[in-house]
């Protein structure tokens, strides 16, 4: 039985680009060797990393002064190489913490240089988003989260700033058409929207790079992967093909505009549920909640147990909440179908009705 | 048709292990999952992630003092990754030299403190070993690579000293039983002999962590790794997945003793037919030959690109030189069947006799 598969990530990707990777671990295109047995500097793999490029550029609508590359260590490693590359030791940069993801970013900063938290949701458990707040001219940056995967809150419009703008986007990257180019940088783990863990998506604007006096090591130097086209080292290759296959489908489907329109569709249906029913209680104040990510409580901790045992009967899998906060969280990230939501829906209400 | 591979890596892996991995990207053991949906803090990966870290010790044969990780970025990012957590400002750490993998470690290193390069053999274009000098016994470690993939030398036996010894054994590892005790760090890309790009092995002798001053990134931190049981944050999980396949097939095929005997068949075979042949040169001084990389040059360059042009027609990849060096190259790692060297070897003969 397929699952209904509820994870935050890694999470579930559309089936025929599973169908895809799996024909291509075996025989790619056709060539007689496995994916996993070609080489980074074949022009098989060159033509693969250079179409991943491309589409990212495409679906962000960016222009050539962006580059992409992709990395491996995941968004955590991008925690520190944004402030290695781009935060001196005496200078500051600008922080918003909108849950734990937030805090991270902030503690690796702070190993490079000064860090301004310009903005905490912490004083209400970060179930909003603060969107009004002040941010030293002098900052070299303003780094936010997006989306915020554990915490269940998202950012629906660009924070304002006139500093240069990172996002944190691992867990909506792709989801919805953003003003991608109202931002420096941006980075996000591929396993969620993007593909498989394995591969990080960096979109840099280049103007920015190359203005600290740190002696930055090659390896975590944007600029030494942009001047060797996104092969200074070998990538991880399987990752990257399935983040491309990922990245066909949301282009054939339709692209971001459509990906928003079904995260819509997903969230409206499942907050609606969650609201009207007395068993259950979204956490998040409305105009903040995540189309991601949905987080929730039920009246007690039994009841709570109690739920996810039966999601668990019923195949769906990957509704409890972040270990650090407890609760219960749903995660619908592109690829699940409105029948995973609309299964799940019918579950809760037949569930308030047994123990409302 | 199914190509000769050899690749130097990325490059070739067990026929089953790919067929394995294929079956896992749709349906990861029959739970209705695919490996690349399940989170990485599920049992299904945690057992997974274990049992890899179980296997690397287990074939090394090392014990509770060392802990082992499968981390990203590529060895690459070990070369930084080394110094970062052992090397202090003012301390010195001891290098051998045999080719650009070597080259490139110091370089890294130098951002983080002193290098000795204690052995060079960039004289000879590195075509050979040094393995009498001296270090510094202030020096804290001495790094060297066991197996220069772009040269075609290797070590045969480990180099003798006091000091912590630090191997880059990303082109030879689980290629022969090696006394790795004697070692306080080993470090190896998987994309050769065990598995996909992707994922970087650590194998770490504890008591050589937390020693310097630095105020060390989280998330490049190896003690930060190990507390977290490895999951720090989200690893590479499919590419974790085909290694522990790798590792599995090594062990079920007899382990790293029968792994030897089969390089030394291959390379015995390759070597033999290239000394004999007038066409061809071995470029590394016999007793330093790589098990696992073989070099050679042809009278001239048109030989040799009409023979790079008959291996392709005939599937066979993968035998041109580094870029940085030129000439030929043949790689042969564990998976390497040798009816593939022989088909290289037969068509080296009928080639010799059409152009000697
Ligand atoms: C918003 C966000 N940032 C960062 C991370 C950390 O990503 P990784 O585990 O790939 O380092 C996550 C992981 O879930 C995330 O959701
Ligand atoms: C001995 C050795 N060290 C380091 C590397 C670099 O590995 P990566 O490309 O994974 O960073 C290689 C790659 O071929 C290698 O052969
Ligand atoms: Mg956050
Ligand atoms: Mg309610
Ligand atoms: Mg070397
Ligand atoms: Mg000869």
């Amino acid at each position: 039985m397929k699952k209904h598969n509820f994870n935050s990530g890694p999470s579930i990707l559309p089936q025929e680009v599973l169908q895809q990777a799996s024909e291509a671990v075996l025989d790619f295109n056709g060539i007689g060797l496995s994916i996993l047995e070609i080489g980074h500097r074949t022009s098989w793999f060159v033509e693969v990393i250079n179409e991943a490029r491309a589409l990212v550029k495409e679906l962000m609508q960016l222009g050539e002064d962006y580059d992409v590359l992709f990395l491996q260590g995941g968004a955590t490693t991008q925690f520190m190489q944004v402030p290695l590359n781009l935060l001196d030791k005496d200078a500051a940069a600008a922080y918003c913490v909108n849950g734990i993801w937030g805090d991270k970013a902030v503690k690796e900063a702070k190993i490079f240089g000064n860090v301004n938290v310009v903005s905490s949701t912490k004083d209400k458990n970060h179930s909003y988003i603060q969107k009004d707040f002040s941010v030293p001219s002098d900052n070299v940056y303003l780094h936010y989260t997006s989306n915020n995967t554990v915490e269940g809150t998202q950012w629906h419009t660009t924070p304002n700033t006139n500093l240069p703008l990172i996002a944190d986007m691992s867990s909506d990257i792709f989801s919805r058409p953003v003003d991608f180019s109202k931002h420096s940088l941006i980075y996000a783990g591929a396993q969620k929207n993007a593909g498989a863990a394995g591969v990080t998506i960096v979109v840099v604007k280049k103007d920015i790079l190359g203005k600290t006096n740190r002696n930055i090591s090659p390896i975590m130097d944007y600029r030494k992967h942009i001047e060797a086209d996104a092969l200074l080292n070998t990538p991880p290759v399987f990752a990257v093909y399935v983040s491309i296959l990922t990245l066909r489908w949301i282009k054939k489907e339709g692209g971001l505009v459509e990906m928003e329109k079904r995260a819509k569709e997903r969230a409206d249906l499942l907050y609606s549920t969650l609201d009207s029913l007395p068993v259950f209680a979204p956490i998040v104040a409305k105009k903040d909640r995540s189309l991601m990510n949905a987080t929730f409580t039920t009246h007690n901790k039994e009841l709570e147990n109690l739920f996810l045992e039966e999601c668990k009967q019923q195949g769906m899998i990957g509704v409890k909440g972040h270990r650090s906060v407890g609760g219960l969280r749903v995660s619908m990230y592109n690829a699940m179908p409105i029948s995973s939501v609309q299964a799940l829906v019918d579950l809760m209400i037949d569930f308030n009705r047994r123990n409302g």
